[in-house]
């Protein structure tokens, strides 16, 4: 549905080449920055490696050093945004494995926090994985070793915290946990899942960006806010049409439980429609970019398709 | 076993007047902070106003508060100090309260929050009063109406991170899980709880002392590890020697629940002792900064006493 990237230019080779890097990167930079498992206490630290590394396609780190690229910010400052991005991911997906939300047993082809260790080291690991996310960009040595100004630096964790907090993503988990079992409207549904979804993938996008020009920022918020929609349409298709080993979690989860979804409500025809009128939405949010918004472009792609 | 208060120079009176006032301003910058119940997604920000407000004796923010004051910190940056402490203290409540952990059903003389409403809004709940704890000290406009430095702010963040997290607060609690059940030597209590409570207690210190100058800084740090100690102390003593009424939690728990805590490692006496011998260090610390500290003074004296 989506067109193929060879015609965006670069060659997909390419492009696979700079995700592997960056999926490298992003694993190997938050290895150095997780506890060590021997430091107490040590099962919360070996319990927050393990729901933290090796997992996901690692798309929000992959949003926020495009946006980083495109920008001339510096490679340290990129790094602690993409590691706090997915530190707040990994929070949310171990809270929301709990038994006490969506009681599921697998994540990323493993078991879930939970059931690996037990629900109240699953507890306490999102909360650290929380934390430690704004501790890495407050971190003074960003400021002392890097061109950011503090203000800056302060811009990225009130960027970060107000895509996390009852506004943004955890706000967007409590309208899912009311609509259980109700009928929403496409109106509600997108903002149900611009605060759980849409919210964090614009701030890693936004993190990226925290040195753009006022111009550039326009392209960039516009296409942020359209990519971070259709991630979630193209979620809930695969919901319904992957299997759980390809997903890495519980297939069909979100229709057995009774949650309204796109697809539940659109279905899966118009769903499609949707998700590619949205990733257009966000292609030609990016046309004032010109050529260095290159991988925002193909990440578009490899997010609508999620294919590669 | 404390001196009396009235012979460490103001009244008793005084003092009640000072507490009472800061209480208040607490109560009433959360509640003006804290998003209305009426928004979206109302569930959750009505449980978070229910487990933050209208609780507790919001010793962290009086610890802050008085630092403030000895530091000539403006008043909307202790007020926003002091309601990040007060939200991150919430946020660790409501989740130590939850059945995988410590399976509290009293909380501040009422329901605790997945009692009163249920346990996936109260996970959710503490993961929004923490984000919203940095969002609270990372606010532009904080920045943008005080004399605080961009640089000063970012370190109100960091120094909470580093309190709250798998090396602070959270990472304490992790000790505390594993130590179920065990014997620890009275240094690997005084880790886990310097971790477990202390941490933060000495975070709403320094947060509040944010423009302490570095010979104030010495002095305050001494007090801030001392007292800091010294609650915790009291802590275990007053589970043992109060009832759950006076608490506003279940009484006789950590007993119950076969924790290791001062008064079952040292006895009872030698507890109090000890107790004692830390509020004296915390005054000898704060003897080089005069007349200025004596609000920590008086705190020293009510968190040892806590019978005010």
């Amino acid at each position: 549905m989506i067109p193929n990237l060879s015609r965006v230019g670069k060659t997909e080779q390419d492009f696979a080449a700079w995700v592997a890097a960056q999926q490298q990167r992003t694993e190997q930079r938050l290895e150095q920055l997780l506890p060590p498992s021997h430091v107490q206490p040590t099962t919360l630290h070996s319990a927050m490696r393990y729901s933290a590394l090796d997992g996901g396609k690692r798309i929000r780190a992959l949003l926020c050093y495009a946006a980083a690229e495109l920008s001339a910010c510096e490679p340290q400052i990129a790094d602690a945004a993409a590691c706090a991005v997915e530190l707040i991911h990994a929070n949310s997906l171990v809270h929301d494995d709990m038994p006490c939300m969506d009681d599921d047993d697998m994540r990323r082809g493993k078991p879930s926090c939970h059931k690996q260790y037990d629900e109240a080291t699953a507890l306490l690991v999102g909360d650290a994985l929380q934390t430690l996310a704004f501790e890495v960009i407050s971190a003074p040595q960003l400021y002392a070793h890097s061109q950011l100004t503090a203000y800056q630096q302060m811009r990225l964790v009130h960027i970060l915290a107000q895509a996390t907090g009852s506004t943004g993503m955890a706000g967007g988990q409590g309208i899912d946990l009311a609509s259980i079992g109700k009928t929403l409207s496409l109106a509600e549904l997108v903002t149900m899942h611009q605060m759980k979804t849409g919210a964090l993938i614009q701030a890693s996008i936004l993190l990226g960006a925290i040195s753009a020009s006022d111009a550039e920022l326009l392209a960039i918020r516009d296409f942020a806010r359209n990519i971070g929609l259709a991630f979630q349409v193209v979620d809930d298709i695969l919901d319904v049409e992957a299997d759980s080993l390809t997903l890495g979690k519980t297939a069909g989860k979100d229709a057995d439980s009774n949650k309204p979804t796109y697809v539940t409500i659109l279905g899966l025809p118009a769903a499609k429609q949707h998700a590619l009128a949205l990733y257009q939405q966000a292609i030609t949010a990016l046309a004032p970019l010109g050529d260095k918004a290159q991988r925002l472009r193909e990440l578009a792609g490899y997010i609508s398709q999620r294919s590669f």
